[in-house]
Parts: structure tokens; sequence; C-alpha cells
């Protein structure tokens, strides 16, 4: 597989890529060390040392070496072409290469692409008040954070998907090939579609080095490296070696090659209707870590080791030999060569500079706002269910909410702009009325059996919720839109991706020149109270205490409590920008309370009083019951009407939170509720009765600042599970109906003596429904047959 | 590679095989369906079905089959062995083979071997205060729930490391295999020491479907795969069919072609100190899902497709020709030929089963904490910082901790029952003291460049948090000891994998069989104050958030201040047993507070006064401060100096917390205090200005309850940061000593007007900080020498 040492460059190609290559590593060297004398014009002294030396140079020659060919093949072949920078932590390499093609300072104009602004390029770089050291949203051209590793090639295949035109480089450290989520990513392939989605190029770097330690993939025998990636379904393209000449030739060719490849199959598959999976081509790059930089430091090997990974000279702002070193090695670029007495680059390192919206770093796809389109909604009544009287009929709400899905799947047929993403869980979570619109996407075999599958389907589902994360976020941030749909439980494996995208949100809404992307929305369902047939292992809500520890900008967390209000909270969710937002809400089958317009305006105040739920007339209540979800919600009109039957002198107000955030003060998050507000939902000194979907201590969390809160008294999930019945979950959290009404007596000043005979029914109820379980294994007919209505 | 289809089997051996198998499909299916009429002695009537029909019979049939033929091979060659049910929602199949040899009944006598034992298995399984649908703590002979999915592979090979007599066969279904974290685990073998460790045979079993989709691995071309599987390091020995002779006889022969090569390759590396990397043999099983289950149900086909996964006929109780075709599918066991009359499982059935221990349902290994030893934890006093005084010098906390294990290495050295584990961050945490006494595994090729590599090391590092967690639940739960150290941020990762050891410690807590095992025990360093350098993607501190959620009998978080403190917390968590403990301590050189005595008595409270921090003389202070970690502890420290000076006359009291539950009220969490020692600590109604280390929200989460909470006043980490100084990061969150000394002027009544010169002061100073910064790129030279001795 190595490619012929000749090659496809000419001489003078060959002379300029080097430049161009010698330039950015320059540049790269410059950022992680300097901060004044950036041309080297007079002999480099301690003063123009940043007084931290911060960054990770062992990478960053590979990056340099990947975008110089990535400019030329982009030039030469007039590609659509983005790169996913896996090993993110080479911040300096891409900040070379968008400020050697100019991509950097029409972004930020006071990084000019002189003398100027090299020195502005150096010093801000990890500097306070300046740039990150990764890859991150400040950086033109990237849709990846280049902090926590595995994710990269999800995202290049989310950014491949539905843009036909498009390349996606992808570059994959040996560092990050260890990690879960990349081992996953591989088989990305099967769901790619010749036809309408883009190409992914992978292109793993070998540099044999992590942090401390030699990398797994590094150390295999080529042969079984080999096997490895063909089993992952690639053609492995060789590439490597120590001689700059010799791999830019061998690189130049294995990207003609791959290209070539990648060309025949779109044309075979879009022209000729081939179906076939065939490998694909991706390049195994073996390149020293910190080539070019120093061999040797203090007696130790550093360029090819592991040594190099960081800042290879860590003394020379106090170490003269230090300081020499790196002057030798600043000047073994030859800048003079390379850059004009103004700073400027000169024509030879520019040669192989795509133009305009080509070069890397100013293609549309990476700051994908640019290309958004609003999604095509349709109205909602027409998927509403009918509510002549709160609580008289059942639906599933996620069943309805699939119905609005596949009108919009349907609606963006010829756009496809638009993809649903689940861990095999569509139909569980009683979405698969898409399908009608939009198979699943699949490339491997088909068999007769099989159901749903499309080579073109916009629905994706592979069993691992890393990758649907990951090819939604690549999706999204090129400018698409999406839905995915979990289990509750199991979001928690993307508890660390979600993290990494709430802090890009936060950071490229206060970049002007990054357009707002549509919001990353979760539907987690087949939730806590509903997973009673799982049992334990699928228990647990706290996705939502998870998003709620991040900035108030970005998130967003919404239970509504019926299929109505489902579909309005998923109206506003699809439409909305740069935000994360949560909807938790039921596949079961769940009372409608709300008729749409009702809906609509309850969601959109976020949470209200349901007057027709309470007992209160006019006057203030005794108690307020207040709920969030939709099992919550359930025991709570279940024990308002228990009150009404045995306490109807009690005034008895019964409250909605829909919009969770809105507890949060009124300082703390955008949507928090003035003081006035809240206190005139839930009264300043009267008992609240809380019955919340997950953790309790959330709502305190967020409540914690009001004046009624001394009142506050949550009931919620505490990690009390088991394979049970659905009331016998919320029995064991003390979340029922009748624990509710105890709750009242216990908690409203009087009504211990007026109403202990009303509270000991109530725990004679709990008594029954424990030995009728026992018994009959079901819940008690009284339980299973209530509704409001009745 | 296929398998000779004559095989090793005798044609008895081939007729009790299946007979076992056959009793093990009846009990499996009989588990999901009956009540009543275990032995189908009179017509299946509805009442014998139960009212929920819950359970996963399409992985049934093939784990009954892999658990048949290794109790053939254990019996004949006396192999001491465990299984990892990977798709351990197939729990009827576990607990059937365990039922079968007699595991069950020893360990749940009253389920014992007969027709009453039979019928309380069935009606148990997915029964209110029955047993989990899953494979699960409750389940003899496991140590892997069978709930989320992805961690099989890896509990597998961590039961393996130091224990060379023991087999983990390990059952790894197709779903599972798409999930990034097993997709990591392949490359386990790289880090498994042929002399030290046991043995791991991977059973991937393809049935071709997950839920709803087909699985990517069955759909792959056959030679694909196995370059893939060989690209892992494995040599694959397929087996597949829907005939049941012919899999047993190739099943059969499989296994003993595996077990073969692994004892060939076991005895080279033994005896003949063979070192090369060898492919390690695994076995490809492909059998139908749902497999002797109904063809068809409704005219739809079901054996062999998604449509077993779950309960092939789902209206038994309702329909009668499903009631029918129910009775059919079991009688086609031929149970009357399996089950004696009284129903106690007859010869042939049980032929293949072995003895006593060997049993995979009374290995010793699956119950661990049978087997576990004391850690030898040495002499602290021996490690400890001398402190003359607070505040006079600096360590850097994690590397004095790093001798500590160095030493608990060393003297584990021929036990070898301690591992550390850790994302290639060891030495990057300051821990490579315990190189010197234990390099870090790997099999793979070395280089004269590499440093501490070691074939037979205990110290494990992967960029892979996944298998780092995995690797390491796997150890603890087979009885031996170990810590995990993290980057804070990144541990994230491993969230969902936490739930879930979390929950198995719950449950098994409860179990009076299960021996209490070594906790698992996290190192959470390189901190949210210390990732200055890297930015913004490596500053979360919220896990401890996310195990605070979870069960109070099994978590504990701990925030250590300074060296010694550290010290005892880590002796403190490695004695410790059946906890999650969270160690958050900085690896940054921090200032010395304690002594070792003082530190061991402040670590055993939990929380403390320190009194020479304070200006308290007997009274009640006018203000609290305190604080929880150790970036958060210098500010205090540092605002009590502020205050000391500027306000002497002001009653300062400095707390400290270490145990971060011992805020929570006494009953929610055992380390809870009572109200009399909290209010004596923080007082009931002077204000309190906690500065915390992460989220500033937790601590009110926690003190909500306490009667000062309302002047409660929290600074801590508010999702403020980038690539900056460590001043400047406590400064962009509020968490200064300036910013302290501001919060105490402005809530001390009476302070406002007299101090406002001082706050004036602090204000200068932030100021004066947002300067410098700028300009130098350095902190004050007034922080960055200041210390609480000057």
């Amino acid at each position: 597989m190595s490619q012929d040492a000749a090659g496809p460059l000419t001489d003078e190609e060959l002379r300029t890529l080097d430049a161009h290559w010698r330039a950015a590593n320059y540049l790269a060297a410059g950022q992680i060390y300097l901060m004044a004398n950036p041309l080297l014009t007079e002999p480099l002294r301690p003063e123009h040392i940043k007084p931290r030396l911060l960054g990770h140079w062992g990478t960053s020659p590979g990056l340099n070496l990947v975008y110089t060919h990535l400019n030329r093949v982009i030039k030469a072949r007039d590609l659509d072409a983005l790169c996913v920078w896996g090993p993110g932590h080479g911040g300096p390499a891409v900040l070379a290469g968008s400020w050697l093609e100019g991509s950097y300072s029409e972004t930020y104009p006071d990084v000019s692409r002189d003398a100027t602004g090299m020195e502005r390029l150096f010093k801000q770089f990890s500097f306070p008040g300046g740039v990150p050291s990764h890859v991150a949203p400040e950086t033109p051209g990237s849709i990846h954070e280049g902090g926590e590793l595995g994710y990269s090639l999800a995202h290049a295949y989310g950014a491949a998907f539905d843009n036909p035109d498009l390349l996606v480089a992808c570059v994959i450290g040996d560092g990050e090939a260890e990690t879960g989520p990349l081992a996953a990513s591989w088989h990305s392939d099967k769901f790619l579609d010749p036809v309408h989605d883009g190409a992914v190029l992978p292109i793993l770097h070998l540099n044999g080095y992590k942090i401390a330690n030699p990398t797994v993939l590094s150390r295999l025998p080529e042969a079984e490296l080999d096997e490895l990636l063909r089993g992952y379904g690639h053609e492995p393209l060789h590439v490597g070696g120590d001689d700059p000449a010799e791999v830019h030739r061998a690189l130049a060719a294995a990207l003609d090659d791959a290209l070539d490849r990648i060309a025949r199959t779109q044309r075979g598959a879009r022209e000729d209707g081939i179906t076939e999976r065939v490998r694909r081509p991706m390049i195994v790059l073996r390149t020293p870590k910190g080539w070019t930089g120093p061999a040797e430091v203090d007696g130790e090997p550093v360029e090819g080791t592991w040594r190099a990974h960081q800042v290879p000279l860590p003394g020379v702002r106090e170490n003269p030999a230090h300081l020499r070193q790196l002057e030798q090695w600043l000047r073994s670029y030859r800048p003079e060569e390379l850059f004009g007495a103004d700073g400027r680059p000169v024509a030879d390192v520019l040669a192989c500079v795509p133009e305009g919206t080509r070069r890397l770093g100013s293609n549309p796809h990476a700051n994908g706002g640019l290309l958004l389109r609003e999604l095509p909604l349709p109205p909602l009544d027409t998927f509403a269910v009918l509510v002549e009287k709160p609580g008289a009929a059942l639906h599933e709400p996620t069943r309805v909410l699939g119905d609005l899905l596949e009108k919009v799947m349907r609606d963006t047929r010829d756009r496809r702009d638009f993809r649903l993403v689940g861990p095999d869980e569509t139909a569980s979570n009683r979405l698969q009325a898409v399908y009608e619109a939009s198979g699943k996407a699949w490339q491997a075999e088909v068999l007769p059996v099989d159901e749903h599958l499309d080579r073109h389907g916009r629905v994706l589902e592979v069993l691992s919720e890393h990758l649907c994360q990951g090819w939604l976020e690549g999706y999204l941030l090129t400018g698409r839109h999406g839905l995915f749909s979990c289990y509750e439980a199991f979001v928690h494996i993307v508890d660390s991706m979600v993290n990494q995208h709430i802090k890009w949100l936060r950071t490229s809404r206060r970049l002007t020149w990054r357009a707002p992307v549509a919001s990353l929305n979760y539907l987690l369902t087949s939730h806590v109270w509903r997973q009673d047939h799982n049992g334990f292992s699928h228990q647990d809500p706290g996705f939502v205490d998870h998003v709620l520890n991040k900035s108030p900008e970005v998130v967003r967390v919404y239970l509504p409590p019926d299929a109505n209000t489902l579909l309005s909270v998923a109206d506003h969710v699809l439409r909305s920008r740069d935000y994360v937002n949560v909807v938790v809400a039921g596949k079961q089958p769940c009372f409608d309370w709300l008729t749409m317009d009702q809906a609509r305006a309850h969601c959109a105040r976020g949470a209200g009083i349901w007057e027709w739920a309470g007992t209160e007339n006019g006057g203030e209540p005794d108690v307020v019951l207040a709920c969030a979800g939709d099992v919550p919600t359930q025991e709570v009109l279940a024990a308002a009407q228990l009150l009404r039957r045995h306490l109807p002198e009690l005034a008895v107000r019964v409250v909605n939170v829909v919009d969770m955030t809105r507890l949060l003060p009124h300082d703390e998050h955008p949507h928090g509720m003035p003081d006035f507000e809240y206190d005139g939902l839930f009264t300043t000194d009267k008992p609240v009765i809380f019955a919340y979907h997950g953790y309790p201590w959330l709502i305190h969390r967020l409540a914690y600042r009001r004046t009624g809160h001394p009142n506050l008294h949550v009931r919620g999930y505490k990690e009390s599970g088991t394979t049970t019945t659905p009331f016998d979950m919320v029995v064991r959290n003390d979340l029922d109906r009748y624990r509710l009404v105890m709750d009242v007596i216990d908690r409203v000043p009087g009504l211990a003596v007026r109403a202990a005979g009303v509270r000991q029914a109530m725990a004679d109820a709990r008594s029954r429904h424990h030995s009728w379980i026992r018994e009959h294994g079901t819940d008690l007919p009284e339980v299973a047959e209530w509704s409001w209505g009745g």
C-alpha cells in the first residue's frame, strides 16, 4: 500500500509545499514561546519569551503537514472541504494554518497578516485575555474543540451527512484512537450514504506517543493494524518517515489516491446506482512526535518521543543554553525566506493556499449558522389531541410527537437538513411514525425480514449514545437540525460530551462572527418512573441536574406533563438556536390535561396554576401542590382529587412547572422568575408540597433563595427502584397520591388532628397496595383504573 | 477456521449437553411466563400466566448454550472459571443455569431445586418483590449488571488481572459490541500479562439483532469481521448454525481449541519465558435470536428476528391461540424427560455440571469479598510532611501520596492485589513514584526510549477512562484493591459507569451472602482551579454533584486541603469497603496547613474550626469563613489574614470541610452532622461565607435544612474559565481573597460604612490584578509570593 516515492509533485510544488509547512511550524513554535521579536530580526533575549510557556508542540508539525497538503488538494481539485482536528491540543498548528491563508486576519482584523499581527498571534496564544491553547470555537474553520478526546471522527461523519459535495478530512491522534467513542466511530461508514452524504477521509496520525506513554495503535505490527483498519471498512494508505521531501511526496500521492477513490465511489453510487459497500480510503500517517523540533534537550531524546508532547524546551527564560537552542530551532525554518520584512508570507509560502471560502479557515460549513435554514414546522393543531375535559382520555405523548416529527421529516425530504438520532430506540420510544417519511440509514447487508432500513434514510440508529451525540453535534454545527431521543437513564453516557458542547456554545455565542446554530435537543423518555420493567439499572433522572450545572445562557430543561404540552415544547426547542434543550416526556399512556391552546399558553409561561384542578376560590390557598413531570403531575392531581373528596373545605392550589429554569432567580437564568411572580404562584408562607420527576434536592437547589423556601417540601426519586409495577415505583419513593395527601395533612397547620382519620385512610391505602402487589403482582384496581374525570 | 463437524463429543455427551440446554431453555421461558404449573403437569391455563409479562427471551437460548458448554469444559479440565454475561438482559438464562447446578438454591434456600423451588424461581422473576429481569447483584456468580451495555469485556479483563489460574469467559452481544467502551475494550489484550494474569475468552454472540435493528457486526461479510477481530489481536474461531447437534459439536470443538491455545500460551510465557504477543483465541457464535422459541407469531416471523427480543408471545393471558402456542413451545423441550416428578433435574441434565466452587454460580471470584485481604497500608507518619507552622512550606499533595502508593505497591508485590489505573496521567498527576515499585503494564512493542513499561506491571495506563473504570470495577468485584487517578473534568466520561457501580454496591450491601469488597476510589486531580493552562474544556468540578445524587449508603466525597490531610483520607478510603469514594486533591504546590496528627484528627471529624486561622476569642464569631478544597482554603486563609490586618476587631472563624457529606442532615447520610454540631460550627445566625471548590449551589443543596441556611453565602466555580493564570481563575469566579473580604464586609451588619475603605482597597486590588495580568501575563507579585506565615 505504500505510495510511489516519486509521487505527483513537481520539484517546484515540493519546494513551495515545504515552504508552507516550514512557515506553519515556525508560527506554531513562535506561539508557544514568543511575545516579541516575532521575525527574529534581533538575537533572541529572555524578554522576548513569554513568562508562562504553555502549549502542545508534539502534535503540531503533523497537523501542519496535513494543513499544507489539504491546501494543495483543495486548490488543485476545487474541493469544498473541512478538517476536523482530533489532536486539537495542537492549537498552534491550526492557528498557524488559518493565519497563513488569511482567514484568521479576516476574522480578527487586529491580528493582521503582517509583522504586527504575527506578534499578536504569538502573544495572545495561551496568554490571559488571549486565545485558548487548543482548537476551540475561537478558531476559524473549526467545529471541534481540542480538549476532551474521542469525538473527532463522529463529528466528521456528522458534518458529512447530507452534504453530498463536502469532503471532511479528520485527523485522529493515536492517543484519541484509544478512547471508546473513537473506537466505535470507525463503524460510522455503515451509515454514510454515498449518494446524499459527503465523504469522510480519516487520517490516523501515528506519532507514537500520548502524554507519557506509547500508543497502542502505533505499536501494533503494520499487518495487524492493517487488518484492524480493513475490518473497520477502510482501505488504509500508509505514509511515513522523517525525511520531509519523501513524506511530502508520499502524502501527496496518498491524498490523490484517496480522493480519486472517493470520487469513483461517489460517481458509481450517484450515476450508476451502485449500492455495494466498498472499502473507503483512509491515510495512516507515521511521523515523529515533535518533528523538526529539538532532537535532544539536556541530553535526553525529545523529537520522536513523548517528551515532545508539550513544551520541549521548558527553561528558556532562565536557561541561556535553552534559549540558544530555541533560537537555533526557530532559525532552522529559515524565517527570512518565508516572510518578508513586513512579516507577510512570501508568494512561495502561499502557493498552495486556496481562495476565499475554499480556505479551511473560511469554509462556511465550519460556521454552520451561516448555512442554517428555518426548519419547516407544521401548525401544531393538526397533531394536537382533542381534550374535551382534563384527564378524560389517555395518549402516549411521544407517539403524538412522532406524528409531528414524521411531518418534519417529510417536509425536509428534499432539503435533507433534519435528522433523528437514537441508540436503537426510535420505535421503543414510540416515534416510529417517522419511518413513513424516512427509514433508518443503513449501508450494510439487508435481509428480507428487516423493516425500515433505507440506504438514504435520515433516522440514525446505532447502539452507541456516543455516536448519536457525536454525529448530531457535527450535523448541527454545520448548520442543520436534529433531535436525539434516548432512554433517560443512559443519556448519562454522554454527560461529558454534552459538557463540551455546552462549553462550545457558551463561547461561540460570544463570538460575533459565529452565526447561531440549531439547538441540541434531547428527548429523554422511557424515564425513571416507567422503567419499572427494566428495573434499577434503568432508573436515573440525573441528567437534568448535570446540565443545570452549566452555563445558564445555554441550558434549558422542560418537563411537559402531557401530549399537547410536549408538542408545544418540541415546537419551541426545534425553532431555538444555540441552546441545549433537555425535554423529559413519557412514552406510556398518560392523561391529556390541556387543550392545544391551553398547552401553548402554559408552556409560554413555563409554570402556572391549574385552577380547574385546585379548590381555592379567589383567596389565598391553604396549601400548594406543585408538580413537574408527567407521573408526578398525575399523582398530584390524584392527591388533589382525594383532598377535594375528603377535605373539601381545604383551599388547594395546583401548580404545574414545565420549564424548570423558571424556578431559578431572575438574575441567575434568563428564564428565572422575578420574586413577585414566584411568590404569586407559590405564596411566601403556605406549605408547598412539590412532586418532582427527579432527585428532590434539585428543586431546593433552584428555589433556595425564594422567600417561601422554608415551607417547600419536595418528593421525588430517591434511588429506590427495582423491577416492579408503575405505582409501586412511586410508593417506594414516597411520591404517591396517598403520601402526598399525608404530607399536606402533616404540614398545613391545624390539620393534624382534624384530618387524622383521612391520614389513617391514606396510610391504609398504602398498606393495601403492599399486600395487593405481593399477591397479584399488579397495581390496586383503584389506582390502575383511576382517572381525574371519574 | 470452522471447526470439524465431528468434534470432540461422544453421542452420550451430546445427548446430556442437549438435555442441560433444553432444561435451561425451559426454565428461561418458564420464568418469563409462568407463576404456577411449573412442570406443566396440567394443561396451561390463563391463571398460570403472570399478569405482567416481562423479560428478554431473544438472547436467552444463546446464553444457555454457553452456560451448558462452559459447564462441560470446566468439569472436563477442572477449570477455575467465571463468566461475564454481557447480554445480561438475558437474566432468565443465567438464573436457569445457576438453579440447575444448585448454586441458586444454596444461595436462596427457599428457591429449592425441586418443584416448589421451580415455581418460586418462575414467579419471582420480574415480579414485584422478586428478582430483577437482568443479571444483577442478586444473581449468584455474577460480577456484571445486565442493564447498561458496554462494559462486559473490560470487567472480564479486570477480573483476570492478577488471577493467573482464572479463566474469564465473556459473552459479548452484538448490540453491546456497537458501544464505544466495548469497542475500546478489545485492545485490553495489550495489557494482559500471560505470566501473572489469567485468561479472557471473548465469545462474540451474533444473533443478528438488537432491540429493533440488525447489528453492525452481524451484517459484515465474514472475511471483514475476521480482519477486524484479528486486528484486535484475536484468532477468531467461528461457530454457527441452527441445528442444535451441529452447533453443540462445533462449539465444544471451538472451546477445546481455544482452551488448548490459552494453555499453550500460558505455559510458553510461564515456563519458557516467551514474551512475544500471540493472537488470543476468541469464539464467534452465530445462532438465531430467540432460537427454539416460536418461529412465527400471528403470521410474522419471530425466531431469528428482532421480534424475539423480549416476550415473543405477548397476549398469552388473553389470547387462547397464544396460550396454546406457549404450551406447545414449552412442551417442545420435553420437560418430563428433564425433571423428575418432584421437579429435580434428572441425572442426564446434570451430567455436565461441575462440583462445588467450580460451578459458575458458586465461584468465589464472583463474590470477591470472600477472597479480599486487608491491604498492607504503611504508617502515615513515614510519609507525612513536616509542618512546623501552618502555611510555612509548600508540597504537591499528590506527589506526597505517590510515595505512600509506592510503598503499597511494593508491599503487594507478591500478593499482586493492588492496581493503580489512569488515562495516561499517572506521572502528569505526580504519582510517578509508584513506578519504582511497579511499571506500567504493556505487552506490545517496547523501544529503547520508553520508560517504566513493564510486562508484569500493575499500573494500568490507557487513554480511555472507560477502560480504566471497567478494569478497576472487575478487579475490585473479584476481591482486590485499587485506585483510579483522573483529571477531574474528564471523569464525567464514566458518569454512567459509576452510576451502575453505585447501584451494584447499594444492592449487594443488602445481600447477606455477598461479602464486602474494596471501595472504588477516585483521586481527582489536575482539577478545575489548576487547569488554567488547558483552559475551559478542562474545567468541570461536577462529578461530586453527580455522585452525591446517588445512594448515601455508598457515596463519600473528600476534599483534603493539603498533603497530610490527603494522606489521611487516602488511608481511610483504601481501608474502606463497599463505597465509592471521591477524593479531590491538587497536584500543584500547595501550602501545608496541618501536621499529620492534626490532619488525622481533622479528617476524622470531617469538618472543624481552624482556631489558629481565625480571630475569635472564646465568644461567638462575627462571621464564619468556611472552605472546602485546596484552592478555596488558600483563598479563605488569605482573606482571613487580610481581615486580621485591616479589621483586627472582627471575630472571624475559619471552618474547613474535608468530608462533604458531613454537611448533609444526619438522617440523609450516615456521615451527616446532627444539627447541634452543625450549628456549633457554623452558628445559627452569623453570616457564613463559604468558599467551595465546585459549583456553589451544591453547598446549598447539602445545607438547605440547617437553621443558619439563610445566612449562607457560597462562592465557587461558575463556568467562567479560559486559558489564564491560577489567580485569574479565582478572580473570574469571584472566589478570590479580595472578593471574599468584600463579601464579609457586605454581610456583617454594621461593617458596610465602617469598613468602606477596606472594601475599596479590595476592589482596587482586583483592578490591579486585571491591569497587571493584561500586561505581564502573570499573577500579581503580592499573590504569587503570598504565604500565611509571611
